[in-house]
């Protein structure tokens, strides 16, 4: 299949069923934090998947490639950057099984319904604020700070769109924590699984990953330590296989 | 100094300051629970400290040993453990740095009044009820088991008892994390550290170490994780040290 690239972007492999991506650097492009929500996301035969905040579709299209959804959407607000994951759909032929919305977070309940998903995947601003951003307008800024949505939005809106027992997955920021565990028991999403990524085994962690569980009880597994580093510049074993090489 | 170990008593030493504690075997022994959170809590100078269900006095014991704290308060219920915590503080005269009293968790912001202490620690129960227990009168059970008080009475009154900026310093069972987190944030303690305890890198945490502030805002630092072997049997640097062997 030809494509057509714009200025700036480029195709970048995906290492999953042939997969590709396309991204600009100029702009933002996909880290580990993604590739990790998408390992820990655990979907099920037939379930439908939301992602908030999708960017240019990397979770939908990991996901799609990892899982045995039914059907996967990524809601987005930018337009550049849901072209480009609609252009990526496409490259792949995933028309049919990935949908890219262009939208806004805070509204998503309305744009697609109460109830209406099982899974909801995000990888939302890390940042609050956007104190002392030069370019609040920026794609950067607009993906890893609080300036469109908020954490609550996010958990808010997530709460809303899933079914009862519908699953909540999302990767942030290790200091957001007990903001995070009070967000999601006030919107009724219990956390119910968490993992801590480690950069290394004696390090701070600086990702969080967690699942919760729409009306669940108050009960959590907390998973063992995910580790990403055995020595500078090399990956566990575990972050191998995660990203399929 | 000469002491008289009651029936099937034990004295045991704890590898600080020449310290021993009374145990009774039969009863209740502390665990690696109270040496790791003695290690996690910070007591600076001339703080007043008071700790919640305090057994046979191990960790206001060990706390003496660690920290330049100007006196130290254990409240525990049971008064069979009291009077050994109260020998134990005999034998290492520690009269005047350490008062045992005897008196219930759910009433003890009544016995101290509001506001009285810098810090509070506290090794509470970690399960919930006391559901097919064949003995909760056993002091083992009354240990392990919410049977005398609940999480949230341990934290309320915590909160009650610290002033402003006070700390509170809790080892907890990471499958009550979400609890944990919900309840200090509506008692005003903001969570502000946290440690997950890994018996093996590879495997889920078993305790979590958690430092939260009194009246503080939302952001918090999760730590290294804290690793207890390096194989079977064989404990890692930090544990020593932390045991001061």
């Amino acid at each position: 299949m030809t494509i057509s690239l714009k200025e700036n972007e480029r195709l970048d492999e995906l290492h999953r069923n042939g997969y590709y991506i396309i991204q600009n650097p100029e702009k933002f492009c996909f880290g580990m934090d993604a590739v990790l929500l998408s390992g820990f996301t655990k979907v099920k035969q037939g379930e439908k998947v939301l992602d908030l905040g999708t960017g240019t579709g990397i979770i939908p299209i990991l996901l799609e490639a990892k899982t045995n959804g039914e059907h996967y959407t990524g809601l987005e607000i930018q337009e550049e950057s849901a072209d480009m994951a609609r252009r990526s759909v496409a490259y792949n032929h995933l028309e049919n099984k990935i949908d890219i919305v262009t939208g806004d977070i805070k509204g998503a309940s309305k744009i697609f319904g109460a109830a209406s998903f099982d899974i909801i995947t995000t990888n939302p601003p890390y940042m609050t604020g956007n104190h002392g951003l030069v370019n609040p307008n920026q794609p950067k800024a607009i993906a890893r700070h609080e300036i469109s949505c908020s954490l609550e939005d996010v958990i808010r809106e997530g709460s809303k769109l899933l079914k009862v027992n519908g699953r909540f997955f999302m990767v942030h920021r290790p200091f957001r924590l007990a903001e995070i565990m009070t967000t999601l028991v006030k919107y009724k999403l219990e956390p119910k699984r968490m993992q801590l990524v480690y950069p290394f085994v004696d390090k701070e962690p600086n990702m969080v990953l967690i699942e919760a569980l729409k009306g669940g009880k108050s009960r959590i597994t907390v998973e063992k330590p995910l580790i990403v580093y055995k020595e500078p510049g090399k990956y566990t074993d575990e972050i191998y296989d995660i990203y399929g090489y």
